[in-house]
């Protein structure tokens, strides 16, 4: 795998922003992972089940969310140049949803079901996943420019 | 003071929707209480402080957050017809954020600090609050209409 040769020529590739999402957050030590292994997490054959018996969720899935949509919220700002900010709301049932805010619109809107079982079958599909979603997110900021420049 | 006068005629009233959702809220009995006893935890002067001394905050602080602006999400999707959904971002250290969204707008958004001492100094500071914040959300729904109205 060579995320880093991901993504759109001159452009912030998502799978890159995630995987400095991951080694900047302080959770953890990173130093000598590959980013194959700091992105294991998120890819459902790498890891183990992280939900526990009573249906509660390991506060782990939470954060690997947080940093998935912090990565997807910098690189849509990186192609858009309007600040966008995600913001979670998990219930502890295992669902929730995830927005991304740039300006007064809502540029990406997730509802997330089962989030202990948050992850993809592969790098790959974890990359058009998220690229999928700041692409979305994008186009509708291109819509509605005057919408995501309201503060 | 009567809050059910309050409002304007015809309209849904920020604060009888407020008192609505605390009442229909099953986690206390409510049953006996005026409604200016049931509003009294968000009026400053009634209440006993909330913050524990280590700057932690009382989870009642948040559900009494969610109320209100849950009141707001309800009002301003009775005076426009667009469903609203709040959704809040709290942090333990004290500061949060609360939108209320409708459709892919960010109809109402607001920056809480020192959430613990969230109240208002008086009944009708409360309904001026959200009073006004649903009049801006009504407003912003009408000027962005299609935005409102996408999912």
């Amino acid at each position: 795998m060579q995320p880093h040769g991901q993504g759109h020529e001159g452009e912030t590739s998502f799978v890159r922003e995630l995987v400095h999402q991951f080694r900047t957050s302080d959770s953890r030590a990173w130093d000598g992972k590959t980013d194959a292994e700091v992105l294991a997490p998120l890819v459902r054959r790498d890891r183990r089940r992280a939900g526990a018996e009573d249906g509660s969720v390991d506060p782990e899935v939470f954060w690997r969310i947080e940093i998935f949509f912090q990565a997807v919220a910098r690189t849509l700002e990186a192609r858009t140049g309007i600040p966008c900010a995600p913001m979670l709301r998990m219930h502890h049932e295992g669902f929730g949803r995830v927005v991304v805010l740039a300006g007064r619109l809502v540029a990406v809107t997730k509802t997330l079901r089962d989030v202990h079982r948050f992850g993809f079958d592969s790098v790959e599909a974890l990359i058009e996943a998220g690229e999928r979603l700041v692409t979305a997110g994008t186009l509708l900021i291109h819509r509605f420019p005057e919408v995501a420049h309201h503060t």
